[in-house]
């Protein structure tokens, strides 16, 4: 797969299949991950595979009621605002993103594989998110969805890592929990606010130099 | 370029030529930075291009600095080490390491473009990184080497957004400063601790079930 054609429509499934992701497809997901950057390549990240039934159902509840806890405050506003104009595009697809992420909730224990990563010494987390990136994309290629959440982490940190026996006082912090399956819908373009409505060049608000009015892939030829 | 090549090969490029990165190469860098994931899809995320001489007249001082800081705090010890047995695989690496870092800053002010990211309402990075991520992948497609850097915003966060006129008391943070330019050395995959000695399955230690001798990319064929 062209990787530009990767970066565009490695969008969030959400909903996917239970069946199995084979193991030979899995280590080229991991051995994707780990080339990438890290600061001073000092690699201090690790990569928790999660598969077995007993662990995703000790995960689940907490990850349940730690989406729950996300709804009532960073998402409290905005899911009030979109409910009361069902109607405007943002609102739409604000609710969209809400029952998706809901239903990859519900399903937890239906999601095949989980990827939870870990990183230290990373303030930013610049040494971590390139390789969970590298891993969703290199999960694309081979078919497999997958979704970034950060939530399990936020609100359930402490318990999930003593759940997953996360020794204690190395500093490892839970930077996200990632699920892949081979998804349900199809994979495509996401839409996002267009690059020179976000970018600017030498200084905040001076225009970037160009306006991107359609996504510059797939290109359609002259 | 195929979606592997890109995320094996995409290291660390911080010698790089001063030539300009085309206006129309710079628009799909940013085009498929935009494509990334954000948690929510709130794209929450700012992408500054750095051209002006001017700007980056004011940036350099700072940049280096803040990396003269960083080896007499966290590096200072590995660095000691390194030097007190620099014929070690280890040792030599970190040099290496440490050494390119200091030629891109000494030669910040002839990198002909950054790219600095901010974001806001991102606890952990992981709505900004993958976005920064794909812009460094996107430009290995065409050609362009990167380095993702995190001191400028550690030790100098405050006076670069000042320069910048990023506006104050709204949320955002500087994540990173990349710098882009058509390199001077090759591409290639980086060294890295292989996947089954950083990954495991199910619980902290436990083996991941395959081990990785050699980089699954390229393939070498039956």
């Amino acid at each position: 797969m062209d990787v530009r054609e990767a970066l565009y429509t490695t969008r969030a499934m959400r909903r996917v299949r239970s069946d199995p992701i084979p193991a030979d497809v899995q280590a080229r997901i991991l051995d994707a991950a780990i080339r990438a950057p890290s600061g001073g390549n000092t690699q201090g990240w690790r990569f928790l595979l999660v598969d077995d039934p007993a662990v995703k159902a000790q995960l689940g509840p907490l990850y349940r009621d730690a989406l729950g806890r996300l709804w009532v405050t960073a998402y409290a506003d905005p899911i009030e605002r979109a409910r009361a104009a069902p109607d405007s595009q943002d609102s739409a697809a604000l609710l969209r993103v809400v029952s998706s992420a809901q239903h990859l909730a519900d399903h937890f224990e239906q999601v095949p594989l989980f990827l939870i990563g870990f990183s230290r010494g990373d303030p930013t987390g610049g040494s971590i998110f390139p390789a969970i990136w590298s891993a969703q994309l290199a999960a694309r290629a081979e078919g497999v969805g997958s979704a970034l959440t950060s939530v399990l982490g936020i609100f359930h940190g402490a318990e999930a890592m003593q759940i997953l026996g996360v020794p204690e006082g190395k500093g490892w912090v839970m930077a996200c929990c990632v699920s892949f399956g081979y998804p349900t819908g199809r994979w495509g373009v996401a839409a996002r606010r267009p690059a020179h409505e976000v970018a600017y060049r030498n200084h905040w608000g001076s225009p970037v130099g160009f306006e991107i009015a359609e996504p510059l892939w797939p290109e359609t030829g002259a």
